[in-house]
């Protein structure tokens, strides 16, 4: 829903992430792009992100440099209780104010260690200690609190939240607590801010290149930004609305113009949340179709994606993944004939597995994946990339050739998503130029 | 190697990433991490990182701040040829120098599209504008080329390097030409600054924190530092000499220090680069043994990991992933008393899996994994996280018992390495008091 009540100026926020342990390469930051993706979805804007090492001086002279930007400024890091924990320090320094204890916050933290089995002791006092007058931020998930305080500064306000950097601690306090208080302490909204998650395209079989281009071609108001992201082998199309000027169902609408511009037949789902296995078990489920797969260069990936839901043997039986030439004729009965004239990558055997992964697994449906994922083991005929699926419903048995040069591991995932498209196709009888479908035989 | 001509005193380095499109959540921004994982193992430090969108004076505020802090900034992004790309522009106001077309950067262009069928053209041509008097650094992997421009601020020089922001690219010109250029022309070093890995322990088996407690008692000079990566379900112990004192041959005794204290069967390998199937894979060749493996919760994980290096068939016959009972029986000839009487997560079966599969596959050795990865399907006997692993041998099979209680991806990831872990010990004659083994029978 739109925010009726959001400002047209919105004040700009900063962020401070303070670890030693990130600038010396030990921890990767992934604190900064939590806090930019829960901000930024919420309507307001980053201008700075910045990560500091442990010092006082160093801490306090961030903040003069990130007040004269920002409005807000989010740290997070340094809220432990060790000596190399210095937000709080640096932050009553700079604000010039007093560190007093708070008998609520030990309070509080006298029970979270109770619950713990463990008792609250001297070396954790730094965590009840706040500058004064700051309000302090409940953590749910951790020991240590977080805090909000303000400083006038000519005639404006900066206002800090101080977090920490446990990201899940910090995940949960951005949602529970710093987004309401931006809203009703700083902004002053009658409805609090809200997280819109933007409307989003899942797509797969179209290189992103091709996607922008069609994209592109769709006449959006100027407001909206479209932005790309590769989940390889997945594109994903985001549509966001900063100044929210459209609701969620005209956000929707124009969606589906980009999903109609781009090709339906390319759209696994119209949510992050939603992957193409899921995709596939839900159509499997509504047809009540089972379903058992054969791999070889893949080496058990199908079946890995195929029972990554709980509750997935309800549609999948299982799968052979047989390496040798003697397993695919042992396992799934390959005839040695085809094996010798075809090779083991080639359109009859892919189409031979599928249909003895489906008898030996007693199943409704077979997918199979056959293919050469190298570094080594192409030929000028079938050159490292190249990969056959089969597919098998019982009155026949077909093969889809596909060629896609990458590395071995890109090979694979590849192969494993065309495998699992090719059947979301064929549930949903899709029509496709892609892939080419070389082998249909009635059985 | 030491490099002894590294000064006592280094200049600190700090990073500036130009892009609206990192603030706005578009995209994540790993080139900070790149940066300072590429000048950190070089011996250099960060002082601080720090993120802002496109316009220019606030490029130009980034730059004062980062200039009182530290005497190299390397800037990455913002080069491209579009009008939002304004890297080139602040750096030449900031510097107080002019924008100056160089033949040499033109006709590096031309030759790079013209090798790509492309021609060079107006909208180009931004790129063959650089500071006055910078030194241009070629870019081996794309169009845009960097620079490196020095300023001087009182009596000391502040320098800038000017970089492309696509990952690869930035990757190639760090190695190939920033590590070089801060030896020779800001170090004076007669021997070019060199990234030294740091000595590194893969293990799997121990908690992190019970790894952090067994480190903790390996009395280390005080020069080294030792960091911890949780690569789940692995861990990673590096040890860092920052100020280079010691050679690799005494960095790599440290560390045995450090296994000998840790417990060498949690070892996986001493290589970042080489992982637990690769480990698998070299010993199952020293001793010429060929493996299968069967598959319950697991799905197909477990041949995928031993399916992810080329030439992985030599050793790897295939897998069979038995979701079903049904398939238990008719794939892997489990008898249906032992399914009946113990269930199908119990050491039995994952025992009669396990044979069943090295008997249907014709290899030496095989493993198996069943059990409950959730979050249904938990009994108050067997909850879920519950998992056996079979092994067999030929002349016996037998079953590991572990409780591993977690999400759905996690119980199956740490499944698959408990089941490559149990037979690297098998293999290397390793005893171990975990996991449980439960079962061992003559066949």
């Amino acid at each position: 829903m739109k925010n009726k009540h959001l400002p047209s100026v919105l004040p700009s926020v900063s962020v401070l992430v303070s670890g030693s342990e990130i600038l010396d390469g030990r921890v990767l930051d992934t604190n900064s792009h939590l806090i930019i993706e829960t901000i930024s979805s919420s309507g307001l804007s980053i201008s700075h992100t910045l990560s500091c090492t442990d010092d006082l001086p160093t801490l306090k002279s961030c903040l003069d440099f990130l007040s004269a930007h920002s409005e807000i400024i989010i740290i997070s890091g340094g809220m432990g209780p060790t000596s190399d924990d210095l937000t709080r320090e640096a932050a009553s320094d700079w604000l010039g104010l007093a560190l007093t204890e708070r008998s609520e916050a030990r309070e509080q933290l006298h029970e979270f260690y109770a619950k713990r089995g463990r008792t609250f002791d001297q070396s954790n006092h730094k965590q009840v200690l706040f500058p004064e007058g700051a309000l302090i931020i409940k953590n749910p998930r951790g020991s240590a609190p977080g805090f909000l305080v303000e400083k006038t500064i000519g005639k404006s306000s900066c206002w800090i939240f101080a977090l920490p950097g446990v990201p899940g601690e910090l995940a949960a306090m951005l949602h529970d607590s710093v987004l309401p208080l931006i809203s009703e302490k700083i902004l002053n909204l009658t409805h609090p801010l809200e997280v819109v998650p933007p409307p989003a395209l899942r797509l797969f079989g179209l290189p992103e290149a091709e996607v922008g281009a069609r994209v592109g071609q769709v006449p959006l108001p100027a407001e909206l930004t479209v932005s790309f992201r590769a989940s390889f082998p997945e594109v994903h199309v985001l549509l966001k609305d900063r100044l929210r000027k459209y609701n969620t169902t005209q956000m929707h609408a124009f969606a589906e113009q980009l999903a109609k511009a781009i090709g339906p037949e390319f759209l696994i789902s119209r949510s992050l949340d939603v992957s193409l296995d899921m995709v596939v078990h839900e159509l499997l489920g509504s047809k009540c179709q089972s379903l058992a797969v054969a791999e070889s260069c893949t080496g058990g990936m199908l079946g890995e994606f195929m029972t990554r839901m709980s509750g997935s043997s309800r549609a999948f039986f299982g799968s052979a993944v047989t390496y040798s030439n003697a397993a695919k004729q042992q396992v799934l009965g390959v005839k040695h004939e085809l094996l010798d004239k075809y090779g083991a990558v080639s359109a009859p055997v892919a189409a031979a597995m599928a249909n003895g992964a489906r008898l030996q697994f007693q199943s409704d449906l077979a997918l199979s994946i056959t293919g050469i994922a190298g570094p080594e083991g192409g030929t000028p005929e079938k050159p490292v990339g190249t990969f056959f699926v089969g597919y098998s419903n019982g009155t026949q048995s077909s093969a889809f050739k596909c060629i896609f040069p990458n590395s071995r591991s890109r090979i694979r995932r590849f192969a494993t998503f065309t495998a699992l498209d090719i059947l979301r196709r064929q549930l949903l009888s899709l029509q496709s130029s892609w892939p080419q479908e070389l082998e249909s035989a009635e059985q």
